[in-house]
Formats: C-alpha cells, structure tokens, sequence
C-alpha cells in the first residue's frame, strides 16, 4: 500500500558501495548537507529515508529512497528538483520509478483531456488516432495549409505543426496559425495543433492566439519551455489539447548510468505535467529506444494513477503505413500513431492518409 | 570571419560512417524529411549544409554544419531546437560548440546585468564575488533569517537560497522572503536571491513578489522552468540579479556520446539566454567535470561574444574555504564562487564567512 505522506523513488546505482551511494543521494536531494551538519532542531520531519539497497549481480543495484512528501511543496517543479536535480548532474543514479501520494498526485496538474477528453474532441470513440505533422520548414504558410487541408481530408485525426515550425520568414506564426485552422477545418473532421515555441511572455501570448484562430490545442516542447508549460498551455486554452513534444529532453533518457528511465520521463512525468498527450519516438525507427522501452512508456502514461486521467502515448519518429498495423496490434488502439515522412512518398498526401486509415482498420 | 547567416554547430559523431551521420543530423534538426520529399519550391533557402566532416583517429569525428539563421526565427527557444532538439533523443551525436551571427545574438536575450551589472549591485569592483547558500529545508522562516543575518555580517556578496527550498510548510515562500530579505539588509552589504520555482503564472508572480520583498534578483532553474524564464524573471525584475541553477540539466553533460559539452551547455548557452550568472558544478568537489571543462566553462561565460555580456560563472558544489585560494588562482577574480556545506562546520557560520573573506583577499 502506498504511504501517504512519502514520494518514494527507486534509482538503479552503479559503483562500488551501492548503500553509502544511496545515502549519499538521498541528502543531496534533500538536505544537500552532511546530515550530522543540519540543524537538528528544525529537519527531523524533512529528512529522506533511504529504504533498502538491493545489489544485483552484473547490474546496478536498486535503490529506494522515501521522501517526505512536503519536501515537494505540492509543486511539479520541484518534485522534479527533488527526484533528480541535483543528481542529474552525477554519473552513476538512473530514476527508474516514482510513486506518489494521491494527495499530491491531486496537487500537481495531470491532463485536463485526457486520453478520453482527446477522443471526444476528435471524435473517434474507440479506433487508433492517426496523426501527421506539417512539414519541412521552409514552405509558405499558403503550401502549408494545401497540405493540411489534403491531410484533413484523407481522414486524419490530429495534423500537427512540426516543432522546426517557429516564427520564421517563410511561414509566420501569426499567418500561418489562422490559415491552417480554416484548412483543417474544410478538409475533415480532424483537429490542428499548432507548435507553440515563444519565450515567457510570448509562450501565453501564442497560446491564446491559437486558440482565438480556432486551432484545437497546441504542440508544447517542455525540454524547451519548461515542464510547467504544458499546464500553462491547458489553462490558458481550455479545452484545447496539450501534446508534448520531446524535443530537447533527451540527454535525460540516453543509454547509461544516469538520467531517467524513458517510462518514467515520457509517460509518467509527462503525464503528471498536464500532457494530454505525449510524443515519444518508437522502435524501429530513426531512433534508439527498444520495444520494451516504448511499451513501457504507453503502459506508464495508460495505468492506473491515483485519479489522474490517462494520457494518449504518442509514438512517432520514422514510423510507415507499411507498419501500422504491427504497431496497432502491440500499442493497441488507445493510442496516437504519428506518421511523418512515409505520408509524404509520391505526389498525394490525401491518398496517402486514406492508405493509413485503411491500413489501421 | 563569422558568416552574417548561418548558424555554425559543431557536433562530435561517434560511429562508423560520420559523414552520412552528420548528413542526416542536418536533415533530422532542419527538415526532418529526406531531401528527396522537401518541397523543392520552398525550402531551398531553408536547408541545412554539413560543411566538414574530420575523421580523428580513436576520437570521435568532428562534423560542422551551418544552419540558415532564419531557421531560429530570432528566438531562443528555436535555436536549442535547431541545435539539438530531435537529435538529443539519438545516440553519437554530441554538440561541442556553437556560433552566431551577431545579429542573432543581438535578438537574444543575453544577460541584462552580467559580470559588470552584477559587481555594481553588489559593490564589489574587482574581488571575488562571495556566495554561499541557506539551506537545508525543514529550517524555519526564522531560522533561515538568522542565518542570513550571519553570513552577511560575515562579509558574503551574495546569500542565495537552496534549491531545495520552495513553497513548504517550514518556510513558506511569502513568510521567508521579506524576513530574510530584511535580514541580509541588515547584516551587511551582500544581496539576497530566493529561489523561485513555482510553475507557468506562478513564476512570474513569485518574481514579483521578490522584488516588492526587497530581494535583489532571482536563482532560477532552466532545467525546470524553461530555458525562457530567465529572461523573463529578468523582465519581470529590472536590475535584479539572474542566478541560473543547473538542477535537472545535468542529462545533457554526462560523459559520452550525446548531449551537449558542459562549456556550451553551461557557459554559451544559458549566456545567450539571459543568465547574469551561472552555477556549474566545480572539479573536486561531489560532481563529476574535470578542471578542464570547469575552466572551459568559464571561458564560454566571459570570453568576448558579439555584443553580449560577460556572465559570472559561479561554480560550487562540494568547495572548501581550504581551496579558495587555489581556486581563485585557478578561475581568477571575475567568477563567484559557491561556498555551501564548509561555512557551517562549527557554530559560527559568521566567523565561517569571515575566514572565507579573509581567504581570497
């Protein structure tokens, strides 16, 4: 049974004294003191707890560490700063699995859609999502909404802006975004995301902006804009939908003996962040993470979590309409497929997008 | 001579082909679709070159591409995406170094203050700059003020908080941050920066409220609150001293073959984006980076860039008041350094400060 009032956080440690490593981060995450040095009057009810160290033979050892709860101040951020902050910055402890109390599971954003809420926006109840990004950089925001519109019409679901879309000559934001919408619009049913990548200020600033020339939600980079921007886009678009995009984020989730497991960065840390969904890249494609890594992320971003609404798994990166179904039958249908270049082979994007629908069936 | 349009990356490539590899590095940060789709009309100006690729013998190859400057549309946040976004998620690609055209630089925000705004609000010409920070959590607001009251009579220029601290019971943020603000006001002459991690809205409201408490800048967490929010808390708080913290972002400089050199990361970087100082772990202490990416970051910080400012560096994590002078010999006078855990051994920190003082004279 969960504790209420421990977040507890498992690390993988490599080196030679797995239990005094263990000690070791469990200050520095907390007390960032040696302890015989912190005020002893004060931090009795702020110390973290190291719970037990298993050493494994030809792997890291498994580290448990129990943190009071408060010690998170009922913030996202700083669970982030207290699960890894300091840490992320030493070789040899990997986060490999966070769990929360509900109280702060309450606390923190979580989506606001959802998996359901995004369904019920597209209008697709209980099929796959199929969704595409507009792209390169480099077209007019005039080329760019004939693609959206032959995308839309094809009978995709989501159409969203690739994260190299910024505020550029070719295409600029503020024309592009109104001109997309009303694409998007005429050619289907499906919803239009557009990329959302200002600084501070400007961040809200373009929010509101799609969200005023009809866009349906908005393509968030929390390596870029920060984690807390995906709540940020949630509450200054209501009912738009937030997709998270990983640009940015990888140095976390690389091979190794540091950083964050992919399920735990992609699926649950994401999902506690606000996303509604969130975009990873998939096996097989141009990038390295393995089959058991992808299904790992779906299943964190899909499972039971207190009551925190399950978020869309999103995976992208290289993937083709000869491999969907492959991929349907192992995601299975709660999930958002991303399609990008292979939409794109020949001189007809809408009948590309009806190959896929046809595909995933 | 630096080129007017192009922004020049250099990226090590570990594998076997480097040339295809920083090939399709300049396809995946720029179009992310095979040359042979990009719509041939629209993106001629729009396309990424590779114009060298350096084998090196047992070392990983050495790959420079330029990036039209459009492609960053002027801001900040595109640039991290250009540079590395997608790219972070792949294996053997590392970025080593960077360069602007001026007049990107100029469009960045940059440091509004720097090493020399820094010294003027501190009073400090040409020392050392000294800073320490109060910790640990589980201390109260009242507790934390006396602290602060004796490490600035102690002589310290700046007095920052933990990162550790945020909105918790023991010491709310609106409870603590005039009381200490009072305190180091009284103390001395050194400045007060709490820490300020609320997310999205919260953020720009926390800075606010710090700089109507009477703080004197900010310590921000980039690897939390998005690249972005230090030149927004700049915005936010004319004249108040941007610290930029480097919890969370220590995923991108781990030793191997991807992410980003710490002198980049650390130094270029989080200059470009707005820092007026930044603290990076020091070589020595309980993290990982050598003497010389240590120094190299350093460099990156102060050395001449267009028209940006200098930023301070400011390493810590695990330094001594033994080492101080070896230190300041080491990085040399323009740097603040970081001093946590040494200043309080014993009862006193005040008289701690002192010898620190005494140190570097």
């Amino acid at each position: 049974m969960p504790s209420t009032s421990v977040i507890t956080a498992v690390y993988e440690i490599t080196g030679d004294d797995p239990a005094a490593r263990a000690g070791l981060v469990a200050v520095e995450q907390s007390h960032e003191l040696p302890t015989e040095l912190a005020p002893a009057n004060a931090v009795r009810d702020s110390l973290a707890h190291v719970r037990s160290v298993e050493p494994r033979a030809g792997r890291p050892a498994l580290a448990t560490v129990d943190y009071p709860v408060d010690l998170a101040g009922g913030e996202l951020g700083q669970l982030l700063v207290l699960l890894l902050g300091n840490v992320s910055l030493q070789d040899g402890v990997r986060l490999i699995d966070v769990e929360l109390p509900a109280a702060l599971a309450a606390a923190l954003p979580g989506p606001r859609l959802g998996l359901a809420g995004v369904r019920a926006r597209v209008g697709e109840p209980r099929g796959a999502l199929l969704a595409t990004a507009l792209k390169p950089v480099g077209m007019t925001a005039e080329q760019l909404a004939a693609l959206a519109f032959e995308l839309a019409a094809g009978g995709l679901h989501v159409i969203k802006e690739d994260q190299g879309l910024a505020d550029q000559p070719w295409a600029p934001f503020a024309e592009r975004v109104p001109r997309i919408a009303e694409a998007v619009r005429k050619g289907g049913s499906g919803v239009y995301l557009p990329v959302v990548n200002g600084s501070a200020a400007r961040f809200a600033d373009q929010v509101r902006f799609a969200r005023d020339a009809g866009a349906d939600g908005v393509l968030v980079m929390p390596g870029i804009a920060g984690f807390g921007a995906l709540a940020h886009a949630a509450e200054v678009f209501p009912g738009g939908i937030v997709l998270a995009h990983p640009s940015f984020l990888g140095g976390f989730t690389a091979a190794g003996s540091h950083g964050i497991a992919p399920d735990v960065l992609f699926g649950t840390l994401l999902r506690l962040a606000g996303a509604d969904a969130g975009i990873f890249p998939s096996w097989g494609g141009r990038f390295s993470f393995t089959r058991d890594q992808c299904l790992a992320i779906a299943d964190a971003a899909r499972r039971p979590l207190h009551d925190v609404p399950a978020m869309l798994p999103a995976p992208g990166g290289g993937m083709t309409i000869e491999r969907a179904p492959e991929l349907l039958a192992d995601y299975g249908p709660d999930t958002m497929f991303l399609i990008g270049g292979d939409l794109r082979r020949g001189d007809d994007p809408r009948r590309a997008a009806e190959r896929l629908v046809a595909a995933t069936r």
